[in-house]
């Protein structure tokens, strides 16, 4: 398949809301196959920013509607939306509920307590066991109505409760969902957060035997509806592997790792030993919302990984002296952990704002097999928003800027913004549906390259002084580039 | 026993040191016959403002020595120390050292665990049975330097790690606190927060028959080395009358909210129905560094307090009216509870600031039987300190005001301070060593008086009317105050 490039986005912060950004998708963004838009649910900023559902079936208002979700797809974009299978807010409607009225409710058996996970208790070694993405243990105690304690799992936020997945309950409630979205246009459902959905005492509960089954029955679920499948997992490559034939697509986010160690070291070897492996149905990123996965490519539970220990706090050591100390400050630690998972920056920063050595990191995704996905503050190769994540305390939000009209338009007409729409618009090239070859040039050197009939494509990528080019026959053309400047003519003049 | 009125307060924040400290209780503080002086430890400015000592046993060297605290004693007057027996920092260096070397370490088993508590796992009815001062549940995850997850107890902060008491480690590490204490010449040990220090499965672990027991073990022990026993229990009158008569002091917390009751209400049945079964041995508060407790006059587990919940809720809703809201949005509401245990607030501001009615609520203090002990913000009338509340985040700050000389010079002016220290000065005559008698006058009237041979003093207390009067014959010299100004002359000029 090649559809070209997806951005991912809220509609909110990049857009206002959903006529906005379908308004940009029919315009300056119109290169893009189609769009992730990030939770645009009831309500679309809670405090996970629309991870954290009241009402997970309804569109907020304030962004627009299903008809807008509709009318985007009818257009003709491919659109992915999250389907939050771990938990939802506490102050849902169905929570609130069975807080109050308990087995009398209907919604009991829709929320995984501690019981349901350790019906006769958990020693200090099972509760402690658990894979777990915060400081902290995965559950919060609440009081019912009828003056009952209940021990909720909560494997986020506390105020995020877990959704008890294999009952009948949680499975009715998201094949709910499910059926909105497919009714809806959605074509991706993206599977948040599903490596957790599945507790299992006496295990790690995370990317279980169980967890696997469980996907597969998700995925039945979702191909019945006609809906592709996405699933997000941030976790140790063999998992990723494990998972990859199960689903339609899984993410490649072992990539960005991979590039700033290759950039950092002068060294190329493991973006070749990852290239060898890893899946082909994936959707390539360099960043997104949640910031720049580095234990994607890092070793876990004894098993070795792309990168040591060393080699990942040298990444996070080099990000943070690109960024002035702002990614460390702002990054967090999880439980049993000595680093944090991602890098909070934009990319942009972490690359210490090097408009060509950015080209060459996003030439290098959008040449790697899959579906190169854009976040839209690396689109608009945005700085970190100190000024954001100091009013809400969200590290994440360095990353997660919101641009006005005004600071979108003048966005839009920056050269280096110009050069990654220039990539968006030579991805649609039908080479990309063709044979794909790497090699390696030398110890900081590879070529890719794309070959279609008469179509030929190459991208030769120096990490080690930071050149790359890309040369080829497209369509009877001849193509050379070189520089942020060549890449932005290939997107045509500003404002067009 | 009548040794007059004690002083309470952080030697830092009244006095910058404990040599300051000295001069005050040497010049115009010096009517008072001692001082509990607050965690002196190292350090006494920790997260939880010294109730987590990483070094219980030495005196923070900022404040001064072990020496200032013996020469204190050898002036005349009672030290009281704070044997903070639940928990220590986890900062401290056995915990540090426990935490790298597990059970090699020589401080093994002095730290409670979960295993501990449940050696064959908690059920969530189990685990959610605990009586909690915070929100949340009371254990937190550590990592040891063996890589060995560990989960240990916190009944308060995650970074004050539970001792476990009933370990020959944890007694050993109590005990020997208690001989540097007897040794330096403090002369009562203040229990801190013993009610939650015994963990029993099955109960709420708090104030159970097994903590009654170990209070009796922890009385003997410092008996045996000379020093008397306060202990710190916030809880149902009950506990407390079950408590009295196995240590030498404990605290009345249920008087401060019976007195705003009363003049809320106009109307002083609960404060003589309190009066009847009132234990003697009490240490007397208006207001503490905690806060004022209105928990300790409620219901608990079915029985029934003083005042039923809406009288509490009521004494809440007036102080938040008093205060402008700030005491209800600096409490802290724990776990299972609808109101907070305790109003973050100054006395005095609960008052709305009105001298007559402050003097009236500490008469009706000094004049009850027991030990009369004046918290330093309640001794100079200081109002809510906001901008220290706001800038640490700590509601009980709004009630910790930090007095520069200048402040405390300008404080012992003011005629309403002058009133009280009136009140400390007449807490010294013999008389009150003599024969008490509380009667009611009428609704919102009563009058207490005290008799010994030739002496007697009576006060007479008007709750609805806000009036009040004392008057006697002490010494052969009559006395008749029914004023702040009155009570202020008690005290002398000022300055002097």
């Amino acid at each position: 398949m090649n559809d070209g490039a997806q951005l991912i986005c809220y509609a909110d912060r990049l857009a206002g809301h959903l006529p906005g950004l379908a308004a940009l998708l029919d315009g300056p963004l119109g290169d893009f196959a189609g769009a992730h838009i990030l939770p645009f649910f009831v309500p679309f900023d809670g405090p996970d920013t629309g991870f954290d559902p009241i009402d997970h079936s309804a569109v907020d208002p304030r962004l627009g509607s299903w008809a807008d979700i509709r009318a985007l797809a009818d257009s003709g974009k491919a659109i992915t939306a999250d389907l939050i299978v771990n938990h939802m807010s506490a102050e849902s409607a169905e929570f609130r509920d069975w807080l109050a009225n308990g087995s009398a409710s209907r919604h009991d058996g829709l929320f995984l307590r501690f019981g349901d996970v350790f019906p006769s208790g958990g020693t200090e070694a099972e509760i402690t066991a658990f894979h777990r993405p915060r400081p902290g243990l995965p559950f919060t105690p609440y009081l019912g109505g009828d003056g009952r304690r209940r021990l909720v799992w909560t494997t986020f936020m506390p105020g995020q409760v877990d959704i008890n997945v294999r009952h009948p309950a949680g499975r009715a409630h998201l094949a709910a969902i499910a059926e909105v979205f497919a009714a809806s246009g959605v074509s991706t459902a993206r599977i948040d957060a599903v490596g957790y959905a599945v507790k299992t005492p006496g295990t790690d509960s995370f990317m279980t035997p169980q967890t696997l089954d469980y996907i597969g029955e998700l995925t039945s679920l979702c191909h019945s509806l006609g809906l592709r499948v996405l699933v997000e997992i941030h976790s140790h490559i063999s998992q990723q592997l494990a998972v990859a034939p199960l689903v339609d697509q899984v993410y490649d986010f072992a990539t960005p790792a991979l590039i700033l160690d290759a950039l950092g070291r002068g060294a190329v070897d493991r973006l070749v030993e990852w290239d060898a492996i890893r899946p082909r149905n994936t959707v390539t990123v360099l960043d997104t919302h949640d910031g720049i996965g580095v234990i994607d490519a890092g070793p876990a539970a004894g098993r070795p990984g792309l990168l040591d220990q060393d080699e990942m706090a040298a990444i996070f050591r080099a990000a943070d002296a690109a960024t002035r100390g702002d990614s460390g400050r702002a990054s967090v630690t999880p439980a049993w952990c000595d680093l944090p998972h991602q890098i909070n920056s934009t990319f942009f920063d972490v690359l210490g704002r090097e408009a060509e050595t950015y080209a060459l990191a996003r030439a290098f995704q959008f040449f790697l097999p899959g579906t190169p996905q854009v976040y839209y503050v690396g689109l608009l190769a945005g700085a970190n928003d100190v000024d954001l994540w100091r009013s809400t305390g969200e590290g994440r939000d360095l990353n997660r800027r919101r641009y006005s009209p005004e600071d979108l338009a003048a966005a839009l007409d920056r050269p280096v913004v110009r050069a990654i729409l220039g990539l968006v618009r030579l991805r649609r090239e039908p080479v990309f549906a063709g044979v794909y070859d790497l090699r390696q040039l030398g110890r900081g050197r590879l070529e890719l390259s794309w070959r279609r009939d008469a179509d030929q494509l190459t991208l030769t990528a120096d990490f080690a002084a930071r050149r790359w080019s890309i040369a080829g026959l497209v369509a009877g053309r001849r193509l050379a580039c070189a520089s942020v400047e060549d890449l932005a003519r290939l997107a045509g003049p500003a404002g067009s």
